[in-house]
């Protein structure tokens, strides 16, 4: 067992030397990334351009930002890309200058520690258990008018749950009349099943109020790379990049997400194999005594500890120690120490995860 | 003549569009980069780990920052690293929130920028062309009493004169005094012949007021991965890193860094082709009639256009009309319309550039 000193997943170099091997040689289920890779079609084009890392990058990402439009069908100018959705939800949280902050918890921290870093308050409303982590929009919008911006995340990480657009619609309008902002995080939105019933980009030309982000980094394969966008109205936009710095998105990263965006088969071969795998994953882990998986829409699932002798903490100690990396789910707000996160892999891949699942889940039913 | 609409050098994407040809098609004497190109250590250890990109940086940039502390010979917790040093100027004015700071103009715009967007106040001390834009040492201890940062650029951008040690520490030593802290921004210090008499790398441990900003993008060539460097002590590099976003340097980066900084044939070979060819085309743009240069310590040299027919403006679109880029430095605050900067490159691009700048002043002396 080895000592996950890390907050967030993915950290498979991390976890290398503490293993002492190559990062190659760990199978990382605690980030959600494609199982298939960077795009091949991105990863051509890094190669063709390598020599374009001796020039600044370009400050407008003109070719990435055409290749988006035609992607998400949105203007061109409403859109503002940075180094990972990351930087984009740390710059919002500053430049926006947000008091008090709704959260549906748990979910991606990076929301509640963004606004709490720019001198907000973050008021949480929690995601039940017993509703199986449905978002809350009633009691979302009850809280609305104490707030200035609502996060949702959809699907949201790590729940895996994920709501059509008119349930948040109905959040945007009311958040409109309390004069709140409502950011949607589309992260994972490319996993989901039909996902134009989900995607909230269709309202954005009509509700000012609402930002989306949006990345390429998971279901691309490229969060090496980093690659965020936020989406809005012009004024926000505006607002936003004249805070930033002029460079922040890297030559590689604008070449590799143009180039990905054009590679229609690998996104056909990526829903299939996610949609197949998922099920798959969500029907074995149901299996495994002491373990229960949630029903999830995006690319990884949530899975409750149903025995307690042993922790979330522990299970993921004793995984990484077999080079399996699983997301520890205790420092998501609302999760108490005994869920898990697993990504969705290829087969092969799924079935090792299951075979340490079952081992380890087995070593603590015979005590 | 084509208009150069984007403030700072090296957008070599944005005048390709305009001249409709390829970015490689470009002279670009408008950025500082090293014209041997990326390392070739860095080119090979991109390559070999190109894979690496489908999961998510090292947060700790561990074997980069190990290479650094060789190289550098600074403790790895005295280091922050950064998308870029720009990135790492932004987040320092903001986190650190100065009220008041010294920048001695002409120098990089953006140590202005990122501490009037923090809500600070710049206090511009005068580089005087009578004195060959020397710094102003003592006119900067004297402004020092109302201030709490001062920015100093060594070698200073764009005019490229440099300072000694024992100048800046003596500005460190009573700064300490006023309670103020010196920035000093070694970007361009490899560039410099005896730089171990410039850097002020061996003052940090005495002196927790220095901070000190070290770029990899220009001596390695690698502008478009963006890297930067923030060196100080560990209660200031531990408050500035509480509030950055945890993947800012993406894996390129890291990877290219810390292959670049053992790459000891292309370090030599870049000393050697730069203070040679830095030489020559100061003494060939002498000879121009109407251009003056101003001999410089970095990779570039600032030109002055004594002729009052042509503006720099004027020069710079001619010259990006014939595919080459130089920079007009009418943005630099403390420099009028009539200088331009260029870098320095190999002899056949230098005779490039000199053509060029031949010809346009020809035809403006010739009317």
């Amino acid at each position: 067992m080895i000592h996950i000193e890390y907050k967030h997943g993915g950290d498979v170099f991390g976890a290398a030397r503490s293993l002492q091997c190559h990062p190659r040689a760990i199978y990382d289920f605690s980030a959600n990334i494609n199982p298939l890779g960077t795009s091949p079609m991105a990863l051509s084009a890094i190669t063709d351009n390598l020599d374009l890392i001796r020039h600044y990058p370009d400050p407008r990402c003109a070719e990435l930002r055409a290749g988006l439009t035609g992607y998400l069908n949105v203007a061109p100018e409403k859109m503002l890309l940075g180094n990972g959705a990351s930087e984009l939800i740390y710059l919002l949280a500053r430049v926006m200058g947000y008091r008090r902050a709704i959260v549906a918890a748990p979910t991606f921290t990076e929301y509640g520690a963004a606004v709490t870093i720019a001198g907000g308050a973050v008021h949480e409303v929690p995601l039940l258990e017993e509703e199986k982590f449905a978002l809350p929009a009633p009691r979302i919008r009850k809280a609305l008018s104490h707030a200035d911006v609502v996060f949702i995340c959809n699907p949201n990480n790590p729940t895996g749950g994920a709501v059509k657009r008119p349930i948040i619609q109905s959040i945007i309008e009311d958040a409109r009349t309390c004069g709140a902002t409502v950011v949607v995080d589309e992260a994972f939105i490319d996993f989901v099943h039909r996902q134009e019933q989900y995607t909230v980009l269709p309202l954005l030309d009509e509700h000012p109020n609402l930002i989306v982000l949006y990345s390429l980094t998971k279901f691309f394969g490229i969060p090496g790379l980093r690659l965020g966008v936020l989406i809005a109205g012009k004024p926000i936009i505006k607002k936003i990049s004249a805070a930033k710095d002029p460079w922040n998105v890297n030559s590689l990263a604008q070449i590799a997400g143009a180039a990905a965006l054009a590679d229609k088969e690998y996104m056909a071969q990526t829903r299939q194999l996610i949609w197949r795998e998922r099920d798959f994953l969500y029907r074995a882990i149901s299996l495994i005594p002491g373990l229960n998986a949630f029903a999830g829409e995006a690319n990884y699932l949530l899975v409750k500890i149903e025995n307690p002798a042993i922790t979330s903490a522990q299970l993921a100690g004793l995984s990484a120690g077999r080079g399996v990396l699983v997301r520890d789910c205790a420092s998501f707000s609302g999760l108490g120490n005994n869920y898990i996160r697993v990504a969705v892999k290829n087969r092969a891949e799924n079935a090792v995860l299951l075979n340490v699942l079952r081992e380890i889940m087995k070593g603590v039913a015979d005590g």
